[in-house]
């Protein structure tokens, strides 16, 4: 594609998508724990763990991999007693997935050991780590998520809690954190509430937290409510007790769940994400109508879009992608001949819907802009006439610093071409995207209230972030270009 | 459930559903079959194998597991060198589930070893294995696919061909067999196409065969034509060659394959499983309107009749259950308390969109009754107000004695009780299911000529087989009711 | 080393060194079978299998590797239930590692199901095979072992015991059958007892059959006898029954067992291993002393030997060299540059004990002279100042056909060279073997009575064997030279 | 066997028996440490890591059990670019065997990534710690290791070199430190040089650290020289360079690196392990001589002591005892029936050797004195008329605080009996143990110069520790009864 401003490599964040579950009172609270993270799985395919507490010690199992490779030995769940206990899932970038970096995390002291659990990306990390290694602090992961317990043990002389919040006002970005104790469980969201967390009831009484609300689902567990921005939940004996670190708050809750990230069964701010899904793709047909003899979807996190779609538009809604189940377990690579050939594992292009049709496929974001370019190729060489491509979302154009991995400019697309030079590269007859303005519409959180673009973080299309980006800041300024510089000055302005 | 006759051991075939694919003249002949079976895994999950020839020798690996896993070192896929090869992945009972048992079966002679794929089940097997173990054979698996190669030897001194010709004859039932030598690929298919089985052809003009067309698109090969009922096959330096071994035949696919077995973007006999499914969906709309506010299906298999039934009947088309991308990979169990406490990890309910709902489920078939009977619970505990089950193909009540696995009329829901009484037990408001007659005309067989049903085996309907059924025949008479005996002299008159 | 004969392929046999175990009668008998192949690993590293019977099925579980690998979840073992199993280890060339060649096999039959384990080898296994193919037999091994049943199979109206006795009179060389029905165990050794088999009876009466005698200590069975040439062994409900199936019998035990092959705690026909292998080094000693200041062994099979030649010779006993424990569990091999600079994983010389020493080093045979080369250059590296090198057998000359891989001329180094030429190949300062009548009487078989050789087989050093060679007797001949046509003529007459 | 003091659970140390490897300057670093670490798997079989570094960057790779399978896959070896590295192997007890725990660590700072691997103990851990918790320090695994670092990090103003120094002065006990820096590798050696370290250079002229020679010699690296205590040893591009962080020193060599623990092979302090061994065999026989038939070693660490008894006592040296090369891969245990049948799967007995005679047995230590008891029984089940035990080292009465695990005093069989009770339990005919002073002289260090007891720590059979116990004090007094307490006293005075 050639073109694109050089990117330093310090505005690569380390990006932690991931998901987080924790469970206080309840019999089998690994196993629950377990059960919770299976369902969170699509929010991290890199490492998984879990910490419990049976009120003496803590117990912790972590590994790379999925869930039920990291769990495989039955015996390592068994191994981890007790009735309160927290989990993690973890999408981690490829060069530093060292075991070291799987969490929760487990920090002993004389005076109380601490697992800690983190989903999220901070702005200053860097800064924070190099103050306190400057202090003698000694750091055994890449990660950002050592930071808060360095933090919290500079001032643990005025008590836990209390220097739990002076630390949480330290670290800026979007986090959602988990913290173990052997007499309680923490949960904290970031002043922003930029990642998702919820807190159910079990029928005992007893509370879980849980990033997506699919995951209190599969343990039964009711919802209560989200997790406020600035708040500071503690759940022990004696029960949930909603406490703040600051009331300097805003919501600005990441689209991108909405978009892609979270399941769509979880309700995220009392929005169900597959009726946020398919309300995008009616915006979408009315924003961008085709004229086509289908309209298809790109399995299977566009499908919510496409039907939405289909619905608005009036055109059937047929099944012209298939995605193979298998396609994950695979570890024998095509060759480059085979690859020649035309041979694609995970997706299959369904010819007898297919041929001979002018053809509108929904997608839900494009990155960078080569899944696209195959897809539209399949269906051309299944025989479709014409092929539309039309994406829930507005383009990518400027990078997540709060945990969602699409994080440098030099990858992301639209940061670079034109939607006409973007087509062309794909190879579509047309290719149209979502707006802002319905994207924040279809979503339309009910608790917003007066928070900009709807309590919405939508700095992915606008360059306006909701925090300074301190850390990330000179780079990220030097990384765009004029026209660039100026739209995001009219969003800021 | 209590009732139902008591079903005699002997009925219960050991059925194989399986997937099988060769190709020869190819470079990586080897891995292209690899990838055939990649696509073809659906069809069988419990082993997999590949046997491949340079046209000297003949190479094997096979293993239990799925076939990423039989695969898992990629040098037992190199050692399988050569231009030919065929592949097998399978499906089989627990009981047997043998390595002993997993194809392609190698056979070494000193006149020139052979491989034997096989999918389908025979009717006269224990009869046939009597025959030939008197005459002092020696058997090594459970599975029928023995049986052809000691047929095929009694007779070797009349010449490889006509001895496999005479066998072919001597064996009945559903079958598509795959044979390779050191010089040639060999395909056979039974005299009512019970199995399909079709030819394709890749760019450098060698030939590829495969149990569907979803396999041939994988390696980027041309649809042929299927693999027509009493044909020989024959592919070798020379091309391409149709034989048969018979002229007593007549086409009767098996409906199986369109109603829930196939992958939707393969074609059957001219037919597109997944138009074939939505057009099931249609006609099931037809026949059983429903008040509802929208349709739902159960992913994945009957998404392509659900999106059928929500364009008839014009109620929306929503995403209220979801299933897990990670379930297969899972050892961990839930305890029975975890159960009780609603553990699923296959499929969740989406609380957004159907609470508060009268809410359509289209699925595809029921056999034991157990899983609608989950399903049903889980969307009236995520808050659906009615549930009314619809399924698109006609009640189970007859075992296939052809190779897919619904075999013992114990486990037949269908079998044992009324449409009402199977409503009640799985508790759904309304329970219907499409009829044989709208079946026949959603799949619509082109070149089914005058053939019964449309071309099609529905006898797990109506108790009308295509064939005698030999072995099984005392054994399934007896488990037939009063009822049942007129209603299949009925459709047999 | 170049020079030598060409060897034909068709000489060298497809050899079986292998272990087995059986037992009738005993709870947890296959549990029993597990520890009884556990003493018996070292007969064979790369497959291992048990059958065990209920009295009702056989239950089979194999797979290639150590049987501790074969048997790494314990589930497998679990499954093998009843009071009846066998058992077996094996040792097979690399290129047909193919788990179809793991014992025991298993054969179903409509009149009762037979599984059958061998150790040794056939001489006119092709013959019969060709013949049995072309009377319509189907072969999925490559193995010898296979062809004992369809033999069996051709007469079973007979029925099983007369079909057996038969089919072992059709079977020429070595052979230890063990074979297991749902209501008996059989065992069966060939007509000169080349392979050991013994038998063994735990406290609760019941009889176990095994390879060697080191594994009915491990079980706490009582020896009660050596198996004897021509024997048929049949246990059942009622006991032990001794029968034979031929009288024309005489023994020749393969000598290998004594020199390196058997454990050094077995006894077997009367002689316990290490005492025979003591005897050898006294004898060595006395045939060739050496003028050193210490004698090393090669660990660990030499070190019996090795302890004989210094009481023998008086000169001290030391540890010159080292085994690793760990070397077998390697899966890092050393590139050639780390090779040069002399990475040995196995073997380590022990400086502080060798240097400026004139070492005696006593080995228990020499096959291609390859690790002598090695162990020379360690002992010389560390600062030996003199290296003599003592072999506890005569020069391997000849290769075996009953079942030990020393199989082709081409690759036994004294087939080829003199003795001083060896010496000159493996550098060092004086090379001694034992001679031929000194390895008979320092084993001294005291059942032997008037056999030929002591009642041993050392058809390796002589080319005298105890049967005719059948389907190897061309091949063989070819490779002699002129000098051993003549030596073996010498010997034979 | 009842009795006994109860111990307090702090005296029980983290010990760890370990062994490291470091090499600076040579192509395929970590390659060689793989190998210097195969040849030091006997000091720990628990865990295994490498770090390696390319001036650059530091890589890590580590995980529990044997090194092999750590690096399992050869592509994790690859990854360890760079031309140094270190490495660690690790013994450490169960029930914190955690991956966190496994060696080398790696510290990641801005200004500079340090990993670093340990052998030993310190008994100042306890104090240091909470003191380094109380200053904000945070610690995330169980090892006493981590103390080192943080206490660097605390002077780090100062520079490393100084820093590392000052903390050096710190931790106290016994510890042989390896630190990898991207531009150097640094040793460091406790004041008593309780553990070995030594130096050995490659044909390219680098430099490699071991704990043992057994590991130069696999490298083909000649020896330098030990590290004394007391040094700080710096390998970087200029060379080695030789300083110390204290001149307070005085040799203590652990004499169990003597009895049991290094390779036969090695070489410390002047004195081949081997050789060491056997000289205790000779004093044993000189000062128990026994009246029996011949003398059997329990292999394989008591063979050297063996040889020397045999050659002292004039006895014949028999394989009475075999150890299975098999034993540690099995997965599979005997149920407890089959134990009460005497299935052991490490050692076998003999009978052929032992049956009627008197058998002198010599063991290199006893600790539980279960083992010994096993080995009795199965001597005399073999038939053995007597068996005289005689032990190459005197009784272990008093734990050990610097690294090897016989830690707690409850249970040491000879810290709570008489040798006559010993006798009894174990069921010898007679139990006879090296004199301390006849170890002292075996040993004979050379460089001892007027260390007490010949340079060699003897604490285990003395109480008398060369230096204060610190956090052990306390506890360890306590568990001391009044006999042992005058004894202690007497040894000090």
């Amino acid at each position: 594609m050639g073109g694109g401003h050089p990117v330093p490599a310090e505005i690569k964040g380390l990006n932690e998508e991931c998901g987080v579950f924790g469970v206080f009172g309840a019999e089998d609270a690994s196993q629950l724990v377990y059960y919770g993270l299976h369902t969170l799985q699509h929010r991290g395919q890199e490492g998984a763990g879990i910490v419990s507490t049976d009120g003496t010690e803590l117990y912790q199992h972590r590994d790379r991999g999925l869930l039920a490779q990291v769990f495989k030995d039955p015996a390592e769940l068994k191994r981890l007693v007790g009735r309160a206990a927290i989990g993690h899932v973890r999408y981690g970038t490829s060069g530093h997935n060292s075991i070291a970096n799987v969490q929760p995390f487990l920090f002993r002291f004389h005076d109380g050991d601490v697992a800690l659990a983190h989903n999220g990306n901070l702005t200053n990390a860097q800064t924070l780590r190099r103050q306190l290694e400057d202090q003698g602090a000694v750091f055994q992961s890449d990660s950002d998520t050592e930071i808060l317990i360095h933090l919290v043990r500079q001032h643990i002389k005025d008590g836990f809690i209390p220097a739990l919040k002076w630390s949480l006002n330290q670290v800026h970005g979007g986090f959602a954190y988990l913290l173990l104790q052997k007499d309680r469980l923490i949960a904290a969201l970031d002043p922003n509430g930029i990642r998702p967390l919820c807190i159910g009831q079990l029928a005992n009484g007893s509370y879980v937290v849980a990033s997506e609300t699919c995951a209190l689902d599969i343990v039964n567990a009711t919802f209560v409510r989200d997790v406020q921005p600035g708040e500071l939940i503690i759940i022990d004996r004696d029960g949930l007790h909603i406490d703040h670190y600051t009331t300097n708050t805003q919501l600005a809750i990441c689209s991108m769940e909405y978009i892609y990230f979270a399941r769509p069964d979880s309700i995220i701010h009392g929005v169900t994400v597959h009726n946020a899904r398919k309300q995008m793709g009616r915006l979408l047909a009315r924003e961008h109508p085709v004229d086509a003899d289908m309209v298809i979807g790109v399995p299977n996190s566009s499908l919510s879009a496409t039907s939405g779609y289909a619905e608005e538009s009036g055109l059937p809604y047929e099944m012209g992608l298939i995605k193979s189940q298998y396609v994950a377990r695979t570890f024998i690579q095509p060759t480059q001949a085979l690859r020649e050939r035309g041979v694609h594992l995970k997706l299959s292009a369904v010819r007898g819907v297919v041929a001979g049709k002018r053809v509108a496929v929904v997608d839900d974001s494009i990155v960078r802009g080569t899944t696209s370019k195959q897809i539209v190729q399949m269906l051309r060489h299944a025989g479709a006439k014409e092929v539309h491509l039309l994406i829930s979302s507005p383009p990518f154009r400027f990078p997540c610093f709060y945990g969602i991995d699409i994080s440098t400019r030099s990858e992301l697309m639209a940061a670079h071409y034109s939607v006409e030079q973007m087509r062309q590269f794909i190879g579509a007859d047309s290719l149209n995207f979502l707006s802002v303005n319905s994207l924040i519409k279809a979503i339309a959180v009910p608790d917003a209230g007066d928070a900009p673009n709807g309590g919405l973080t939508v700095a992915y299309f606008t360059g306006e972030y909701p925090t300074p980006l301190y850390d990330y800041e000179a780079g990220y300024l030097k990384s765009l270009n004029e026209q660039e510089r100026l739209a995001r000055k009219e969003h800021l302005s």
